[in-house]
């Protein structure tokens, strides 16, 4: 099924003239012709290459470094250790815009201070003339290690006696510090009503439990910084990152500067989710730099983003759930473990705020745990959380399905959540799309097709993000043709420069190629948190519109002063002023633009926001086929269709683009994608050779459904788009699995050898039909 | 005299914190470290090398252009003529924020139509894979020239018969059209009062006729464009240039593109005085880049600076004033006729507005004509227009003191315009610093002491600026550390980043080094005019002053949030937030800043400002004493002090660098630089070997003292300091070898060639005692 454009299924009744069309974006021809700079293109007069010393062992103290016979190679200009940073107290937070982190923890991950606490854990950092020469004298730091016995799986990890990773961190348990040593660093829950009666008298009940791996986003751009320390103390990062101001605040903790003297210029940027949040490259740059008085640049190899960067958590979960004799939900209980790699943070309370978010349940109980292992500092990536926990509820739903003998779809659409509904996290829902889009996939053409054939077999599953909103700037000038130049804080990965334009133009009557967006450096633009959490077009989105608001207004005094009236005697529709009374006066957008210059100069507009309320959740559904081939265990994906609320889908290809790139980041963490470690703790697979990421020949076209229940915590509706996609993949091929053939599959990825596992474990390996 | 600070006096009461302190320069570091990015550093991947073909003759009539054999020369990848332009009506104007152009006189300067007018005038662009590949290219390029008469003196073009140098050039006499064909563009006449009777009443009368060369502004970076004409129609000029937005809008006249279309980005700038205002290069390099799919750089030599940019313009003047018997001017009078080069435009109107500026006269009658001749197209250059009528004026005054047997200083003083005078062009001075300037000259060290030995006199001249306002935007963001960042619009030529982050410090009790100042680009900031007219710090200052305003206002509501009280509880007083009554409650603004984020989000700031009232003029008054060799002609300054109404000095050290720049170009003007013109109108003296211009070694220290007479028309009392200094010298000079040796010299500049012929006419080549 081709088709150039989506299906979109609107629930509300706008009607707009640039918000959901379908223009060419702005930074298209510099994308596509190779022009666009991302950070590896930074290229500055005398700059030097630096290389990053790697800890060969997942756990180990570090009695010393001796890196005198690298600092004596020809060409070597510096090298820098933790020795270099600044000491951190150990308690002291920085707040990064997303919320306090522990300054100690970060400055850790950058460079090994006692202990490196994974494999991939930098240790050094050196700075050459050449990168050639600065890899060289890698190879010339001497470190003596302690190795230690390594921990790498959570429920190995929260065992008693476990080796200890952090000698000196205590569990918080429930909000309290505690003076239990252990590699649980919080143990945090969730209640509503009384779970424990509730699931006494549920008519029957369904558990699972699951075990993921680690994940990662698997961006095509490494990670890369350069950075300048001048000689009066400015520091100047040039990085592709998803938050200027995020890594300006990181760097300003990590080297105990204050923010005022570092600038952060982001490049364009080859892929984040997630993932360029954290710095990991810029503080080792910036010491190299402020060393040698040279523009220092980094870029890590394949196998270092692999080692030494944060993918998503490995997870163990364990969901049960009951129901009452009509279907509906009565209880539902998650003990969820994740791998918060070698500090503390890993993304588990999102996942606690999504795993019972779809569904309508009047008793909860959520345990969760954040658990510190040897493998790389987690950190977010596209719904974090979120997919691991889809996975193992939806298989509990289709369980609950089969045993209460109806349709697993009709069983989500009965408990959908709703308007008005209390989750577990005690979040009360404001009009949400859930049951929109499940009722929408069930009269979806996909649905109603019969799949016929041997080992095949379609799932269905649902999946949550909640989005986010936080803090935006745009600022807008006005050209005396008519054009605007918007200036913006927010990393544009996903084409945001047009879907932010297109609402300040919807705005002012104008069209989205009126507008010249562009993405300003930290001294160029108002704060603005990351490009994350689906909330760029939402919230930057937001702060062009009130960009436009505030032009307005000031054009709206403009058109007064030409016409020599009161200002309340002007009014703003439909893209033209016009005189309340007097018909024959009015001047559109562009007419007026060209009298700014004989009417007091230039207008500049300004829109900041901090949504705290108004930010609406977006639920995604997925319907796959697929066919198991009994034989080897592989799964062929047939027909996908995803479908999911964007609230106001501002540009729909881009909606569709983050539905399709989602799903098939779904499907790839369900089916190939794992980190491999050995019991020594080394990644075995950290190469995309080894690491298999789906491509287009392991692939269907992704059919997407836009349905549009609109937000009303956003002036055009706009949810934000970029994650609940990626959490119903895992989940709906393992319902479709079960229903090929038999196989329940409780770990993801559902390899070959473990579909193969299952299917002798269900004590068949024939052919079932589709179900 | 050696200071490291020169003399400030002050007519003000004004009492500030950070304005009129001298704080290091933000930008100070990158320039002397080399770091700074000029026009010429510009390098972009696949960028091509761009040469100018330029006319060998004064004046001639193409009549083919063949570029076949260069464009099959291997690595040229484009020739481009003015046949590749947009045609553009004879009528059509452009409005350029500092007055409307007519954009064919525009075009054709660019590249050369039918005629080229001037030697060094362009007429094809080339771009290749090197810079000498285009260079022999260019030998490659046949052009068939019909050979004109030139016409390179001013009285020689008006004169009747004289080669038409436009066949279709029409004089507009005394502004209306006339259908005489002619190289005098147009005639233009200031009238007050009654002229005649006044000089015919007048006690006694003295004239002087004086002549004036070309003399180029000399900046030490050569003119410099890349291009990159994308394939999505955008194109990106980087260039150094005095203003980014009035480049964007003459390249969207000549290359016929709507401005939204083209993004200026201003490079640091070599020194502009003027000079960099047009486009030159920039149109060329588009062309090539769009012919090309490639960037396109282009750097002038500098024989092209000299023989293809705007020098000053040579001019003849003649001045009669009329003194009563007590010494008080009753009547003046001034013919100006300037050679604008090839195309009209010379900055007469400017020396019209100037000439009898400085004196309170009741009757004046001004005649001013702009004149075409085969040079370069004359631009404005620091005081355009001024110190070329003041050396005339000065004389005459000079020579009025004389008859009287009065001291010309103290006439000076007597006839010292003052505030409600009305000037010859209408204009009514508010407060302004003139007379106060002659006065702190009167009673300076410098002038009460004797100057004693043979050939030795002293001289003193006064000279004005009107200064301009036009139209600025800044735009201020605030960090959460109470930094703040300001974005405007105005390329940084003598230290403005800081003299105009120092209005919004002062405005915000904060200190200069809490501000980030960058200059953006077209696409980063609201519409600002050029850097020129003295209007930076006075214009965009006052538009930081406005962003200040606006941020004060915002973060007023936040502190009204934080105390939860009413807006109008709270007060800002000297840099802190007060409660009004209740004494407990304050914050200043940096606490208060840590508080943005969560009180709603960003605070971001806009001032646009257009200045029409309230500029405030300039006058700068020289005292020189030297010595002339009556053997070889050879005048040597021995002291040079300069004295300045400067309004409110923001930084008293960028405002005494103005004026000791302006006085050593005016004494070059004054005794070295000038244009040799050949017969058949080369430049014999494209060098700066051969074009000489002073240095250090030639000059004592320049003393200056800053006047303070606070300008009403600006919240700080700015004036504008960036060229008033450059009108007294070549006046001052004149009336001191005068003194010195009795010879009156009315030709500029003053050779020893000169001066010994003066000496000569005046009879004697012996000693004078110093006068």
């Amino acid at each position: 099924m081709l088709s150039s454009h989506g299906e979109i299924r609107s629930f509300g009744d706008e009607k707009y003239k640039v918000v959901g069309t379908r223009p060419i974006r702005h930074d298209g021809t510099d994308k596509v012709t190779g022009r666009a700079v991302y950070g590896g293109d930074t290229r500055l007069p005398g700059m030097l290459y630096g290389q990053v010393l790697r800890s060969p062992h997942a756990h180990a103290r570090i009695r010393s470094i001796d890196s005198s016979k690298a600092e004596a190679l020809d060409g070597v200009k510096s090298v820098v250790t933790a020795a270099d940073l600044p000491p951190t107290a150990s308690d002291e937070m920085v707040d990064l815009g997303e919320g306090p982190a522990r300054v100690k923890f970060m400055r850790d991950n950058i460079l090994a201070t006692d202990k490196v606490l994974y494999r991939g854990h930098a240790v050094a950092g050196v700075a050459a003339t050449s990168p050639h020469i600065a890899d060289e004298a890698l190879s010339l730091i001497e470190v003596d290690y302690e190795v230690l016995p390594p921990v790498v799986t959570v429920l190995e990890a929260m065992k008693e006696g476990a080796p200890l990773i952090h000698e000196d961190l205590t569990t918080m348990e429930l909000g309290e510090d505690t003076d239990k040593n252990s590699n649980i660093a919080s143990h945090m829950q969730h209640t509503l009503g009384d779970v424990e009666q509730a699931m006494a008298g549920a008519h029957l009940t369904a558990e699972f439990e699951v075990h993921t791996s680690s994940v990662h986003q698997g961006y095509i751009e490494p990670q890369n910084a350069t950075a300048f320390w001048n000689q009066d103390g400015m520091l100047t990062i040039w990085t592709s990152t998803q938050g200027a101001f995020t890594a300006q605040r990181q760097l300003g903790a990590i080297l105990g500067v204050p923010v005022a003297r570092i600038k952060v210029v982001p490049q364009e940027i080859g892929g984040g989710f997630g993932g360029k949040i954290p710095v990991y490259l810029e503080p080792v740059a910036s010491l190299l730099s402020r060393q040698t008085g040279h523009p220092v640049k980094l870029i890590m190899s394949r196998a270092d983003v692999f080692e030494a960067t944060g993918p998503t958590p490995g997870s163990y979960i364990r969901v049960t759930m009951g129901v009452d004799s009509s279907g509906k939900l009565v209880a539902a209980e998650a003990y969820i473990a994740f791998e918060a790699g070698g500090y503390p943070g890993s993304p588990v309370f999102a996942a606690a705020m999504c795993v019972f978010a779809c569904y309508d349940i009047p008793n909860c109980l959520v345990d969760f745990y954040d658990v510190v292992v040897n493998k790389p500092r987690s950190f977010a990536y596209r719904a974090p959380g979120s997919t691991h926990v889809a996975f193992a509820v939806e298989k509990v739903m289709d369980e609950l399905a089969a045993k209460l003998g109806v349709d697993a779809l009709e069983l989500r659409i009965q408990n959908a959540a709703t308007e008005g509904m209390r989750r577990s996290d005690g979040i009360v829902y404001p009009r949400i799309g859930c049951k929109e889009c499940l009722e929408v996939a069930r009269d979806h053409d996909h649905f109603k097709t019969p799949l016929e054939g041997p080992n095949r077999g379609r799932g269905v599953a649902v999946g949550y993000w909640f989005n986010i909103g936080f803090k935006s700037s745009v600022t807008a000038s006005v050209n005396n043709d008519g054009s605007v130049n918007l200036v913006e804080g927010s990393t544009d990965i996903g084409g945001t420069r047009t879907s932010i334009a297109m609402q300040f133009a919807e705005t002012l009557g104008l069209a989205a190629e009126d507008i010249n967006p562009s993405v300003g450096d930290t001294s160029a633009i108002g704060y603005t948190d990351v490009t994350g959490g689906s909330r760029v077009t939402y919230a930057t989105g937001w702060a062009a519109y009130e960009a436009a608001q505030d032009v307005k207004a000031q054009m709206l005094k403009r058109v007064a002063m030409v016409w020599e009236v009161e200002d309340d005697e002007v009014e703003f529709d439909d893209g033209v002023f016009r005189h309340k009374t007097d018909a024959s006066k009015s001047l559109n957008f562009k007419e007026l633009a060209a009298k700014l210059d004989d009417t007091g100069g230039p207008v500049v507009g300004n829109g900041s926001v901090d949504p705290a309320a108004g930010v609406g959740g977006s639920f995604c559904v997925n319907i796959v086929d697929l066919e198991v081939d009994p034989e080897t265990g592989k799964v062929d994906i047939l027909r996908f269709t995803a479908i999911q609320d964007a609230g106001k889908a501002i540009h729909p290809s881009y909606v569709e683009g983050q539905m399709q790139g989602g799903s098939v980041q779904g499907i790839g963490w369900g089916l190939n994608e794992e980190y491999f470690f050995t019991d020594e703790g080394r990644m075995a697979n950290s190469s995309f050779l080894d690491y298999r990421i789906p491509t287009t020949l392991d692939l269907p076209m992704i059919d997407t459904v836009i349905v549009e229940v609109p937000n009303p915590g956003h002036p055009f509706g706009v949810r934000g788009v970029g994650e609940a996609s990626i959490a119903p993949p895992p989940a709906a091929i393992a319902c479709a699995i079960k229903n090929a053939v038999g196989a329940q599959l409780c770990v993801l990825p559902m390899r070959p050898d473990r579909i193969l596992a299952a299917l002798d474990e269900a004590g068949d390996r024939v052919s079932v039909a589709a179900g």
